[in-house]
């Protein structure tokens, strides 16, 4: 038995959370998108326009996450568990706060030798959050949760992968960086950018979490 | 329709929860003027003391997080939200720890060269925390809620202003600091105490969902 | 009045969740005791094994973690209150990771210096997760409550003294440590090591939260 079946002939279609959600999603794909640029391009005034851009969109983020928990606030009933709505919409800010938060560093710290390792990472995130905004589009019907479940496969294997490379990337630096203020600097942004990847890996789990309650 | 509103009837008027995080609201800001203490006195004796007192005050908070747990576990009915009494004793009970970890590096790593940063950021937690202090305490009537959404608003403001300072610190401990270990200790001090100005905003999205939920 | 205690009668014997706690209580009792191994042997040959087999025993506890979520979100009955379980489950996971995390760092920055400071706090490790798994075996029949306060305060102890000697041990780094990196290194490990007691007293922290509600 479950709480939530008590309930379900009350609840509505839900209106609320679902275009939030997928707002959520589709915002968190294009800060993936722009920190892309950021670690690819050349040009140091797009860089600087790119990172411009991730602040921008991880505002946009956080008034996307600010309304999904006044509307949580507001309403009993929900489309999914209260938690797994709260732990979602969370794990998504912190994609972005990272996200945001090493694009940031970039800047603050003047990074400019930017390896292939901080690269490969923005690589998985741009998959796992493009992974991401298809499986949270799928809770809309729930006609279809292969979608849902394979995104989650493939956003645990990206995971592992970006460990891998913030790892020997790392070791790479305590073997071969002399100097210790660059290293710290190149440490903190790989770092950050991992735990970015981490993030993308807690909000797989809330939606395997609720395909499980709700298959 | 609120599951809370249900019991409504049987709730007796608060006298556990209540004085508890008053408590808990006027012990941080003691705390936050303790820090300040530390980093505008030049008198290393005076300095030293306040140290003591910021760990001394710390030990008391924990012991009000303690007994606001255990209550919260006894007691079934509850003036607010569980999750949200949870998530504020947990707020407060971070910055103390923070604030507790920043005056403990000073200390620890014989900081002696304390900035203006750090100084703003000392004067930005007491501002947050008297903030806060007066939200709590108008949890009491519920009569004036504009003063906790006023306190709110200016808690949200100030931790913008101690993202900018800390930030523009850091950047320039890259510009210009060029002993590593000078750098790594500046550093984690500032970002320590950046760090008890997010928690400082923890506690206030908690408020607001209370006065959203309550209104 | 609990809300649980409507449903008790409904309660079968607890099948699920036990069993999988004394799983995740054995199971991260040998984590730390191989990080003891790794900080203990002179044998470099087996370091190397030592730290595989923290990783292998890392994986089997997040599949014990894994499958304790999901029968989580299949079950609406639990023995104890679903937070609990899910922050007990966490904070064990959590431990893990944090020990992984340290002995990973052990061979990823090729610590070769491992001094006392790193030996007390993997013995204190060892100490607190075999009163953890004492303390989870106690909670099959919860006959003998004693064990598990004991157990609490003993882990409460073990963590005040972990940061006792990670602090001192910091301390000596910033005083004696020339080679910034090489204290960037032994700063990280001894930090880690202590993040990992702390996730131990959260872990007592809801063995206790779970009596005060079931005694």
């Amino acid at each position: 038995m479950k709480m939530n079946s008590i309930f379900t002939f009350f609840t509505p279609k839900d209106k609320k959370f679902q275009p939030l959600f997928e707002q959520a999603g589709s915002n968190v794909l294009k800060i993936a998108e722009a920190l892309l640029v950021v670690v690819t391009t050349t040009d140091l005034e797009r860089r600087k326009e790119a990172i411009k851009e991730v602040e921008r969109l991880e505002h946009v983020g956080d008034d996307i996450t600010h309304t999904i928990f006044i509307e949580l606030s507001k309403n009993f009933i929900t489309p999914f568990d209260r938690e797994d709505i709260h732990t979602l919409a969370s794990a998504i800010d912190d994609i972005a706060d990272y996200i945001h938060a090493s694009a940031g560093n970039i800047e603050l710290y003047q990074v400019t030798n930017i390896g292939d390792a901080m690269v490969k990472l923005a690589e998985l995130l741009v998959e796992m959050c493009s992974d991401l905004e298809k499986a949270i589009k799928e809770l809309r019907s729930f006609k279809n949760i292969r979608v849902i479940a394979d995104a989650c496969v493939r956003i645990n294997s990206a995971e592992n992968q970006a460990d891998y490379v913030c790892n020997l990337a790392i070791a790479r630096l305590f073997e071969f960086e002399t100097n210790a203020i660059e290293l710290i600097k190149q440490k903190e942004v790989l770092q950050t950018l991992e735990i970015a990847t981490d993030k993308c890996e807690d909000a797989a789990n809330v939606l395997e979490s609720i395909l499980v309650k709700n298959a």
